[in-house]
């Protein structure tokens, strides 16, 4: 598969993925509940998910399936019966998993519930109690500083049962059973580039790969933070060893520069290929070395699994002040920034379907190339010149040592012109297939081992 | 054990070690001799050191045990009988290891003889002549101009004899028989940093390890410089592969920053434990490669041995004015140095003491530290974001190839909060030790092979 | 064998270097034919080299010897019948390879044929066209300017038939049949430094190696570019693994600073001998890494030979605006640069001769120097300090896996000093041959294999 990104209509896929965010933004999501199984339905109708429901109480490692949560009202209701505090108006300003409530209490005793951001004061911040009951309302500070001394009924209409965790799962085969990993996470609500934003691109990654002939089979997760991640390796352990490369998705939407999180592995082909990618894409971005803080990559990189997943974003959680409040808003993301995000995918994509080792099948000097035609025919002056350095580097590499990527990443040539010049030569006879393996060093056997 | 740096009153030790500088400053010293026997017999009244006499004439090595020199007078008197030079007033004015000599010479043939430092008028020089027979007196270029023409009665009462080489030794066994060598020298007269200094500190580490429990066993050595080590080695070589870190002290009483002089192996655990150790003390520091150029460690550096030893000092001799003249005196080392350095050194044993493999008991996602109490247990929020970093750093890379030192140095976090975090979750059943052996790849089997 | 540099008088090398391009400038050269052979019998009057003929039409890998090529005359007549460009004025004006024609062309069909540098408006473009048929001239864009509506006549008394392929070579034998490889072209026309400069030093080099006793076996190469180095490899294939070290020399006479690019290995010993001796020659200099676009050392470099054969020139071919034109001149090439390139050369061959791996005989701590009278003895007091150091370093890392270069690296100290302060060590028994191998990691079976 060559993913041609000039043909690929990326005004076109921003709009799309902003007006499915648009669709999900109102939706009270938790890491269990309706609100996720509504968010899974909704993708149902773009793309052929699988819904998993796994019980309360299921055991995951050290873990346990929890209670599923679920909301119908909540509120805060002054001695006047005014809601001076209402879920409708923004599912945020309920903490996420607060039990049932009903009663009326003095405003000293409400404030020991009430979450609010001094530094900001007109956002409402994003709060969660899942592991320890509790119940409680967000607000803005301001709307806290107008809080008189009151009677207030406090009113919460939820629900914390056995029921299950809801994920969404979607299997793209290719030709081979390697997998490529793309996971993100849906258990946050009313947040935009922390949540929506990696479902819309991950939709989109589905829409587009199937159309495609793949080299890679393609592995798609929508899961709640953390429990969902676990939960799925814990269901899945024995099909982690095909997962080859993965990222996970996420705070793709923002204005930001990319900035790419390694694996674990810290070498890996995938964080190679998204570091080449970065680099020869003319924008600003960073990398940072892999830490065992963040999102899913928490799990899919603890040592037991090891597995060699980065995480492509655009500006980091917690580093944009937006994070977790009222502001990761519809206003917040951007249609070409999530064009830009979904373009930079599959050029990483395109790396790893076409990063392949070839042997120069005339070793012993330079071949001729002008006999074969191959000086000056692809493209202009300036391309011709960097087609005729990368077709020379193609054959000094291919020496069963160096995949294409490794020829780009030595030569500074890009991958994309490496991959036209190596196509031209194979096509020429000058290069044939190796079935030697692409080194990911710290990859085999790297998991580690239970065996003392 | 475990260093409660804290509990440490640094003040008051930084005091004593100057108290016993002052003791052990008016002794001359010499790399034989009774002043050496003088300079031990008051350490034993503070540490139970045993003191080794070695017989001049014993081949250690390449060389041979010298001659013992001692002096009781030296002057040089003009022919009004007035000593213009008195060995009394300083004994840095004897050419250290001067043969004896009685006769009346004029000022040209005196010159001959005379040492001083043009470029530092005011200061005497310290000068040796340990292996060519020779005499000589050293002195401040000042009083050197004020010599008129005169005959002058030169009087050397020193004897250079069969005797002894003597050193001190301490060995403070512990849980094992692997050893931390710290090794100073003893054979400079009236210098208090490159001398006494080390000498103080050694004698300080010695009391206070003396009261901990140690994993590890402890060698000090309180040697003359070069050929101490020399005979040390010569005498014990089978004792020499026990000796897994070592440290050459000297030069920690003056006010310049810290320099640590790495092992010849480079990258032994001792030199990433001073490393880590300097870089998280917040204070300058200076970092050298090794040379075979120094103090003793080119000795233990030698490629026969090429034990892990470093040096680890203030200001490097020769980088300071001072250096080897009569300006190293009780005003150019201060309490609060020696203090400091004690500390230092005393972090350092720390990381050796408490560096360990550890194995995740758990290593398939995160453990759920919540429900074990283990979010926010240690200390205040910033340290509670801190340690909880620390142990998700811990349990994250104890996959069977990280220290704690490795993760310390990987996650940027102390070593003392990732000892913590460790212990920590060791508590809790989170981890569990392991047999692996710390990398200290070029230590194994590194030393020289003799068999061609 | 030791190159004693003070010995050589570079100043009379550079003379005699710069008389012997002035004699070959006005020669017409190019990849067969007289030019190359009149080139070659006036260098058998200085050296005893061997000339080789490889008739046209021999398989050389994936190339054929091509047509031999030879003009007696060519020129353009307007139609007063003056010579508007004339191959007797200057021997760039003729396109090089041009086939035979005698015709009579109006203005507009001469320019498609005519080449010029309007950037450079003054300068003579050198232009080729081997492997197209084809004729043209070379003109400065003033001249071309110049040339008026008119019929022109065009004469090109050439000749394209079947030859040879001429190239000169000499091997001189020395202890071992390891070779050192120096490669230079010979294929330019009236070009000095890019041809003319290369020819003069490979000739000074060779006289001056005949004269001294060799480690090494030495090969010179003199080529017609591309297409000689692949003759000469594919009737020499089973050859090439003797050749240890190797440079391609050009480009050695313009004043700019020098320049080393790698070899594909990169870190092979030759590598890391030009790069020592050019950061201890206080001069300026520049390293580029290796690239399969170039000179010969395409070849070399190609990946079935992955020969260790950098190249040593000045300002690399390419990045000085006389390369190329008829700039390129007696005026452009300095007697003093070349005779500086001649000892950076030799220096370069001294690393290689002297380069080889001691065993310190006593390794256990430090032989005692003084004893042996090695303090002092070699220079002055700047000289002694760094020759003690030398010592030291030596002894401190001759333990089977340095070799002097190593130690020169690892030591700061030029391997000029550390290489005397060996032989110091050796006369004074105090180290000894090993018959351990220099370490050339990259090299060893490296040349890519051709079973799969």
């Amino acid at each position: 598969m060559i993913v041609d990104l000039e043909a690929c209509n990326f005004q076109q896929q921003g709009l799309e993925m902003y007006r499915l965010i648009s669709e999900l933004y109102p939706i009270c999501r938790s890491i269990t509940g309706d609100g996720v199984r509504k968010t899974l339905h909704i993708l149902q109708q773009l793309i052929p998910l699988e819904i998993h429901e796994v019980p309360t109480g299921t055991k995951v490692f050290d873990w346990t399936v929890p209670k599923e949560w679920n909301v119908r009202e909540a509120y805060v209701k002054n001695s006047k019966g005014e809601k001076v505090i209402d879920f409708q108006a923004s599912n945020l300003h309920l903490l996420n998993y607060s039990v049932p409530i009903h009663k009326t209490i003095a405003l000293s005793e409400l404030k020991e519930h009430l979450f609010t951001l001094p530094e900001h004061p007109d956002l409402i911040p994003y709060r969660t109690s899942y592991y320890k009951e509790n119940w409680g309302f967000c607000l803005s500070h301001n709307a806290l500083q107008k809080l008189e001394e009151d009677e207030y009924e406090v009113y919460i209409d939820s629900s914390l049962e056995d029921g299950h965790l809801t994920y969404g799962e979607y299997y793209l085969p290719g030709e081979t059973d390697d997998e490529v990993l793309f996971s993100c996470h849906i258990c946050h609500p009313s947040l935009c580039n922390d949540n929506l934003s990696g479902i819309a691109l991950a939709t989109f990654l589905v829409k587009h790969l199937s159309s495609q002939s793949r080299r890679y089979s393609y592995r798609f997760l929508f899961i709640p933070g953390t429990i969902g991640s676990i939960t799925w390796l814990a269901l899945n352990e024995t099909k982690t060893d095909r997962i080859k490369h993965g990222l996970v998705i996420s705070g793709v939407g923002d204005a930001g520069k990319m900035t790419y999180k390694k694996s674990r592995q810290g070498d890996a082909e995938i964080d190679r290929a998204v570091i080449h990618i970065l680099k020869h894409k003319g924008e600003e971005y960073a990398i940072e070395e892999f830490s065992p803080y963040g999102y899913d990559e928490r799990q899919y990189c603890s040592p037991g699994f090891n597995l060699p997943v980065g995480r492509l974003t655009r500006t980091p959680f917690g580093q944009y002040p937006q994070y977790h409040t009222s502001a990761d808003n519809l206003d917040f993301v951007k249609p070409e920034s999530l064009a830009n995000s979904s373009m930079t995918y599959l050029a990483v994509i395109d790396v790893l379907e076409n990063n392949r080792i070839y042997i120069n099948t005339n070793p012993k000097c330079e071949p001729q190339l002008g006999k074969r035609g191959l000086y000056g025919t692809l493209g202009g002056e300036q391309d011709k010149k960097m087609s005729e350095m990368a077709m020379l580097w193609v054959l000094n590499l291919s020496d069963r040592t160096h995949s294409l990527l490794d020829i780009a990443n030595r030569s500074g040539i890009s991958f994309q012109v490496i991959k036209r010049s190596a196509i031209a030569l194979l096509q020429a006879g000058l290069l044939r297939e190796s079935s030697e393996v692409i080194r990911n060093d710290l990859r085999a056997g790297s998991a580690m081992s239970l065996i003392a």
